[in-house]
C-alpha cells in the first residue's frame, strides 16, 4: 500500500481515497494509508484509535480548534473506482464516496500536511463509521476513549454542505402511540372499538400543529413533526383494538432532549400516551465564539443552520461549538451518482489556508 | 370405516361426527360416512361431488326446500377427541367442531333418516370447505356443477344460530384508499407532504360516519364502516408519500354489491380514490315466502337480522331465500372451548319434525 501524495495534485489524491473502498466496517486499508501518509510529517503527532486516525499540531497556541471527518461511506453500487467528466472549472470527480465525504477529507489532508505553522493549533480526526449505527461510531468511541483528543474551542466537520457554513444541528426524536380499541368482528362493529378510527384525533392534532422556527445564536431553526410511520389492524373481519403511530421529532438546539420530550408529552401531544424510542439533542451553533467568528470571515459568506441531525452534537457534547462545512452538495449524499466539482474543492482549500495560515 | 347409526342415540351420533376430525381440505372420511349411512335409505337420492353429498326425497310435493350443513371445521386445537360434561338438560358436546356446525350436521342426518315421507320435497346437502377460501367452498363449486341440486322455494343453512332464525345475511366488501405524499427527509419536512397526516380526513370521515339501519323483509339490518387495516411509512427519517387505509362495509341486503361500491365511491367517501378488493351481496331474508312463514311458526320465535355474511348469500344467488338455523352459540365458533348443548339440539330436532312431518 503506497503512502499517499498529501501534497502532490488534489484531483490524484481525491481519486486515490475513493479507490480506496472503505464501506463502514473496512476502513481499515484507507485509515492505515492515512496514518502512514501523515507520520512523515513532524510537525504532526499521530495517533490511532481502531480505524480513527487522529493527527495534531503542539506549538502551543492559545487557541485550539478540531477538523474531522469520516473516512467510511455506503455501499458502493457500481460506482468504482472513480471516474471523472469535464475539465478546469467544470472538473467534476465522480464515484462512491466522492461526495460524502472524501472530498472533504482530501482537503483536510493536504491542508493538515502543508500548514506546517498555523495560526492556532488544530487536531485533524479521520474517524471510521459514521454511516452505521451509533455504536460503531468512531467519533463517540474516541470521545469515550480517548476526551483530551476532542479538545478545543471550536470544531468543523467536513460533511458535504455544498461549501456554505450550516450552523451546529437540530436534535432529533422519536416517540411511538399506541392507541387502544376493543377487538370484535367488524359484521359486529358496535361490540368493539375501532382503534384506527380514534388515531383521528391525534393525526388531526399532527396535521394542524405549526412547527416553530427558531432563532439560535443568530441562525434560524426550523423543526419538524411527523408521523413516519402507521400500522393496525390485523384481518379484514376484526375490528382493530390497536394502532400504533410513530412521530419524528427535529428540534432546535435550544432544547435538550428531555425538554423535547416534555414539549411533546406535556403539550402537542397532552393526552396522549408516549413512548420514547430514542431522542438525541442537537448542536448550537456557537458563532459567537472568537474561532467560530473568524471561521465565517474566512467562508465570507452567511452561515444557515443544519436541519437533519449530525456529528456535529457529539462535538457540542464535549462542549465544543462547531459547524459543518465541506465540498459537495448534500442532497447527492448516498446516491449512485455522487461527484464532487474541483470548484468547491479548491474553495475549501482557500478556506482553510485563510482561516489558519 | 362403520357407518354413522342416524337413527340412534343423537349424543352418540355426534361425537362420533365430531370424533371423525375433518379439517378443510380433509374431509374424505366424514364425507364418505355420510354418504354410506345415507345410501342404506330407499327415500333418498345420494349423490356425491368432491366432498359434498346430496341426499334427496323425491316425492312429487308442491314444494322443496334445501336444509344444508358443512362438514369442515378450523384447525384442531388439542380439542379433539370429544368429551361431554353435564347430564340431562345440562349436557353439553366439547370438541373441535361441536358447535360449529356438527351439531346441526347430527341433527340434520338423523331427520334425513327418519322424515320418510316429509310434507315438502327435501334437498340435503353435507358440504366441504366453508371454513375457508371461496374458491374451495364446496357448495359455491355444486352451484357450478350441479345447479339442478341447488332448487327449492327456501333454505336453511345449520350454522349456529342458538336455535333462532337469523335471516338473510348482509353483504361484505373491502376497499382500499391509498393516501399519496411527497416523500422528504424528516428533517427538511415541508419540502415534502405527509400522507399519514393527510389520511386524517379520511380517519375523520370514517369516525363520524353514522352507519345505516334498515329494514328488509321485516327484519332490521345494522351496518357498519370500519377501517380494518391502515399502514405508512418506510423509515424513521423520511416523510411518508403513501399511507394505505383498508375498509370494510357490511351493508343491508337491500343493497346489491355494485350499489354498495357505488355508495361508499359517490356518496360516504366521495373525494377519495376507492380500490375495490372484493365484494360480495347478502342475502334477504326472505321471511314472506311461505315455506319461510311455516318454517318461522315451526320455530316459534322471532326471527332477527343475520349482520355477518354467510353461505345463505349463495342460495340467494341462487334464487332460493334462506335462513341461519342451528344449535350452538355463534360467539363460541373458531374457540379452543367450543360446545353445542343437548337441549338445542333436541329442539332443532322438534322443529324440523314440525316444519316437515
Amino acid at each position: 500500500m503506497p503512502a499517499l501524495d498529501l501534497e502532490g495534485d488534489l484531483v490524484t489524491l481525491l481519486r486515490a481515497l475513493v479507490d480506496l473502498e472503505s464501506v463502514s466496517g473496512n476502513e481499515r486499508d484507507i485509515a492505515e494509508a492515512v496514518q502512514e501518509s501523515l507520520s512523515s510529517y513532524d510537525h504532526l503527532d499521530v495517533q490511532r484509535d481502531g480505524d480513527l486516525v487522529m493527527a495534531r499540531t503542539d506549538l502551543g497556541r492559545d487557541d485550539r480548534i478540531v477538523i474531522a471527518g469520516h473516512l467510511d461511506t455506503v455501499p458502493v453500487a457500481d460506482n468504482l473506482p472513480s471516474w471523472t467528466t469535464g475539465e478546469g472549472d467544470e472538473l467534476l470527480i465522480w464515484g462512491r464516496g466522492s461526495c460524502d465525504m472524501k472530498g472533504g477529507v482530501a482537503v483536510q489532508l493536504a491542508a493538515a500536511a502543508r500548514l506546517q505553522e498555523p495560526n492556532r493549533d488544530i487536531t485533524w480526526i479521520f474517524y471510521d463509521n459514521e454511516e452505521v449505527a451509533e455504536e460503531h461510531n468512531g467519533l463517540a468511541r474516541v470521545a469515550r476513549n480517548h476526551p483530551d483528543w476532542l479538545t478545543g474551542s471550536f470544531a468543523v466537520l467536513g460533511e458535504p454542505s455544498n461549501a456554505g457554513i450550516e450552523g451546529g444541528c437540530q436534535g432529533t426524536l422519536r416517540v411511538s402511540v399506541t392507541i387502544a380499541g376493543v377487538a370484535a368482528h367488524s359484521a359486529r362493529a358496535w361490540m368493539g372499538n375501532n382503534a384506527i378510527h380514534d388515531a383521528a384525533s391525534l393525526l388531526n392534532r399532527l396535521a394542524t400543529y405549526e412547527p416553530r422556527k427558531v432563532l439560535v445564536d443568530g441562525l434560524t431553526y426550523r423543526e419538524g413533526l411527523n408521523a413516519i410511520k402507521i400500522s393496525g389492524g390485523i384481518a379484514g373481519n376484526v375490528i382493530p383494538d390497536r394502532c400504533t403511530v410513530e412521530i419524528n421529532y427535529r428540534f432546535a438546539p435550544d432544547k435538550s432532549a428531555d425538554q423535547a420530550i416534555a414539549y411533546l408529552r406535556d403539550d402537542v401531544l397532552a393526552g396522549f400516551d408516549l413512548e420514547v424510542l430514542d431522542a438525541v439533542a442537537g448542536a448550537r451553533p456557537g458563532l459567537d465564539q472568537p474561532a467560530a467568528a473568524a471561521f465565517v470571515a474566512a467562508v465570507g459568506a452567511e452561515p444557515s443552520a443544519k436541519f437533519g441531525w449530525t456529528d456535529v452534537a457529539r462535538f457540542a457534547a464535549a462542549g465544543i461549538p462547531a459547524v459543518n462545512y465541506g465540498p459537495g452538495d448534500p442532497s447527492l449524499a448516498h446516491t449512485r451518482e455522487e461527484w464532487v466539482s474541483m470548484t468547491q474543492i479548491r474553495e475549501m482549500t482557500e478556506v482553510l489556508r485563510g482561516f489558519l495560515a
